[in-house]
């Protein structure tokens, strides 16, 4: 499975063990959320002891947290976003790369796990906020350096949030299976919106 | 705390009793979602005995559904938005009215019990389902008779929904603290873009 397996001197054995547990513990909170999974329960998905887990990742919590972790460095893909075409189809770039991104069957199980974890649990609400308020978004709206950064940020997480719920979670049709293209173009406008758009709230009152 | 408790010859008791693990139930579903409550808790919340929980409301799944029930008949409610002001407002409206009804303190519970429960339990997920796919927007956008009424409808729910899980199930500010009148202003014209606007999609490829 581990393309680099056995490639380096670098112990193989133990970098296949950490990667077969983040696989694990990926699909069992995607699945039930990070209240319903045991480190126990994963360690038997993984094949391994449940001291190795806690020897790899300590608590529940940070297994948690290592579990989400995007990919890639989203403020990097945000800087290439804003490149990458005319300011005012920004919204539609973002929501495309985006949907594109949660729709891989590797990175879904995370996009589920941090929504379904979020509701209940307050750790993971809390990493949720964290993400949501402090997150690539308002690193963009901040960039844009329009007034209410901050309500525009989280304006459009509702957004996407909303989408991820629908179209994951709940898997609401025709949400679920259209294509992150025609995501782009119906969503779009709405992000853009509120990354550049009057918001149409009263004079004087800044918000963020 | 009932006011119409003693005003009739009919069993007032058993309508508080009755009222009472409502109550409960709509606190304890809010709070820890469908899975984390069981009916023996909210018969403790409500001070009754478990068996007069399953006298009343038979299981779990029905009881989650009387406690999650809107306080009045959705579809009314619309008619009387769609008749109360021009049609291109429409959006602002819904938002301003969807918004305050879910600041009540009584429906609250019923708005975070909803999202919580939806995203662990199956049943509490189809019930979700229903209500965004076959529920008051698609009426809505059936009235309108655009075409992609079903994409419509799920869209306007993906942003109401990603408000409900910012504002109560997260709490992230500023979207937690602003007025509904805000709200409206600042989200109205999405949902009325998703209601009756040009949704980009490809011609010839109409969806719902």
């Amino acid at each position: 499975m581990s393309p680099g397996a056995g490639r380096t001197g670098r112990r193989p054995g133990s970098e296949d063990t950490r990667g077969r547990i983040l696989d694990a513990a990926r699909a069992a909170f995607g699945e039930r959320g990070y209240d319903g999974v045991s480190i126990r329960q994963i360690a038997a998905d993984a094949g391994v002891d449940p001291a190795l887990v806690h020897h790899y990742f300590g608590t529940k919590q940070r297994l948690f947290v290592a579990a989400t972790r995007f990919p890639f460095d989203p403020r990097e893909a945000i800087a290439g976003l804003v490149a990458d075409g005319p300011p005012d189809r920004l919204g539609e770039r973002f929501v495309r790369f985006v949907i594109a991104l949660w729709d891989r069957p590797d990175v879904r199980p995370t996009v589920t796990g941090v929504v379904r974890s979020a509701t209940t649990d307050p750790g993971a609400a809390a990493m949720a906020r964290r993400l949501l308020a402090e997150g690539p978004l308002l690193a963009l709206t901040t960039l844009i350096r329009l007034p209410d950064a901050e309500l525009r940020a989280a304006l459009a997480s509702s957004q996407l949030m909303g989408i991820a719920f629908a179209r994951y979670v709940l898997a609401v049709e025709p949400l679920a299976s259209i294509s992150p293209d025609e995501l782009g173009a119906a969503v779009g406008p709405v992000v853009q919106r509120y990354l550049t758009g009057d918001l149409g709230l009263p004079a004087g009152d800044p918000r963020g």
